[in-house]
């Protein structure tokens, strides 16, 4: 096991009814902003629901928060925050209020002249204006994590930021909102979250039995619970299990000690900013190929997973790891996401050049657990998830 | 999976060399005191290790905190903290010492009268005087928790205290601190941290499926070091995945979302009272006579931990779950932990009374996960021990 340094101060309020209890958690004297997206939650409950938890705080509003934060709109909020002084966020939405909200809890507090420098230069947040969260789309895990991504359309970016500063204070969990959330979002948190286990698995071995029996721990229950809650969202039990299941993907404890690769993330990353496809669903065309392409250096955790996820137990540890991967493809098939860039765009035969050059151009960041992923290498890989 | 409330925000620093790195983790104008048991840690270098790196700091040793934390001998070290305006605690031990701590940043705030009533009313800890800890004996997972249990001899009391003023500030987890720990107290801490793992998952189905396997991994994880430690303490992986196990055994995480018994626990605590057995023994001898006594409501989780973790896949719910009880005897022997009461003591005969009685006469708490034990059930319990 690596060495590591771990700390998590995010209070989860989890179940049902939970978010009548958030007004506990915020100070009395807090002028709160309420964040959220594009309004789904005044069809299904929970704005009803936050604003009477919220009903003897002075609460402003901001609505309209899209998909993939967007910086511009961001600002917007920001400008509200000081005018309003606003002492207390709270995100009510999914990956991307929250996300969005950390940026604005970062920016409320910096000094700087260009907020944008929080996530190009890029800045550590160690103290943001405190938040809360009420998740309604189990997907990121950005509920109990310290980390953002933000973008910003004008010049095809999406950026990470982070910082123990950006912890929420407290998020409400109530699986109940899962009945309302579209088949299509439930797949993708369900391949967002699946992914998220992988990229803190897929490397080498590095005998973090616990660590490693954790993150399968999360990937069997994901794959137990996924035609059981896409058949029926009102199932609670598997929408508890969903719901816990992506938060503890990337709560970051089953990165403690073990290495990590986020390869594809960086790669996917560009593939949203391109052409606009889901986070989710660029996951499910990076990975397979990347585990592909790095097969010599991820075949023995590849075979670990063959087994204990999909008890596949004759074979090599060659034979068990090329399994391991159809299997893989297969999960993401049976949640009705396409692993192929053609099967999303016509346009896609300039994008292995356009992606290794945007990561180029941006000052290269090895990627991958050994940092041995190469712009050459990126171009190869995003060609074979044609 | 039920609804709970979940927040631990004590930071780990987990492996070699990470001793040194405390001082950062304490306010430089603090005055510490330094709190260990027997001086075992003056012989395998931890000590200096601490010392060197609180050199920076004004600092005052307290030592000799026996096992099973004496309130009296606390109440010293309480008298050195007020009259040497100690503003910061260091404990630097296993789950004694640490617990003593606990203790001790409780009482060092609090403004009763007889700070044995912290313990007896009892009374929470909202806030406590901040403290560290550097752990040198993983068992009791104290380290990321925030309750203690203290002993008090003149009365034959051992009780519990806690809450949310108790976790540790930061925790030092460096795995080479089992090379010098005695064989007796390696296998003391395998089954303690085992039968924690036990008590909140032998209970009855609750349809949370991931925390059951994460409860699961601990259990798998610590089978699977329990030979390798026992073989070669200087073993560092096996270590570490003993050490980390301990800790995720008794952090609050597996506890949350499903039910939980901690009747052996209770029922030990008072064999540990009356014959100064081991707290880790004391739970040996009385969970598997538990679990045949309370056969019925346990056989579904039994069947289920018989499977998953002793790979027991033939038979009926009731004979697979029988099979479990004997592995888990099975285990505890392999660790040469004896498990019937008459194998420690030749006194045992009026032991069940006893601990009936005494259980009772502190006002009954029902145990169980359906709080269906009595004083009676208390009695064969522990008579079946014998």
């Amino acid at each position: 096991m690596l060495n590591f340094d771990y700390k998590n101060p995010t209070k989860i309020l989890f179940g049902k009814g939970q978010i009548a209890a958030l007004a506990k958690e915020i100070p009395v004297q807090a002028k709160v902003l309420m964040l959220y997206g594009g309004g789904s939650i005044k069809t299904n409950g929970v704005y009803e629901q936050v604003k009477n938890a919220l009903k003897d705080f002075e609460v402003v509003e901001f609505g309209g928060i899209p998909a993939n934060p967007e910086y511009d709109i961001l600002m917007e909020a920001l400008a509200i925050i000081k005018k309003e002084n606003i002492t207390y966020l709270l995100a009510v939405g999914g990956g991307s209020v929250i996300d969005g909200t950390k940026f604005l809890s970062s920016a409320a507090l910096y000094t700087g002249e260009e907020p944008w420098d929080i996530l190009t230069k890029p800045i550590r947040t160690e103290k943001g204006m405190p938040f809360g969260t009420v998740l309604t789309l189990p997907a990121t895990g950005s509920e109990m994590n310290s980390g953002a991504v933000i973008t910003r359309r004008s010049t095809q970016q999406k950026l990470g930021m982070g910082g123990p500063g950006l912890f929420p204070i407290f998020s409400v969990l109530d699986p109940q909102v899962i009945n309302s959330i579209p088949d299509r979002q439930i797949a993708n948190g369900i391949t967002d979250a699946f992914t998220h286990v992988l990229e803190q698995y897929m490397t080498y071995p590095a005998k973090a039995l616990l660590q490693d029996r954790i993150a399968e721990s999360i990937m069997q229950t994901l794959i137990e619970i996924a035609p059981v809650i896409l058949k029926d969202k009102s199932n609670y039990e598997a929408a508890s299990d969903f719901m816990w299941s992506c938060t503890m993907a990337l709560n970051g404890l089953i990165q403690k000690g073990v290495p990590t690769d986020w390869s594809v993330h960086a790669i996917g990353h560009e593939l949203t900013a391109l052409y606009d496809i889901d986070h989710a669903r660029t996951l499910a065309i990076i990975a397979p190929s990347l585990y592909r392409y790095k097969f010599n250096t991820k075949k023995e955790k590849l075979a670990q997973y063959a087994e204990r996820i999909w008890n596949i137990q004759t074979g090599s540890v060659e034979e068990k790891a090329m399994q391991a991967i159809e299997k893989t493809e297969a999960f993401f098939h049976s949640l009705n996401i396409k692993t192929k860039l053609s099967e999303y765009t016509d346009d896609y035969k300039k994008c292995a050049g356009f992606a290794a050059e945007r990561l180029k151009s941006r000052g290269w960041i090895a990627l991958g657990e050994r940092k041995d992923i190469t712009p050459d290498d990126v171009f190869k890989i995003v060609e074979m998830s044609y």
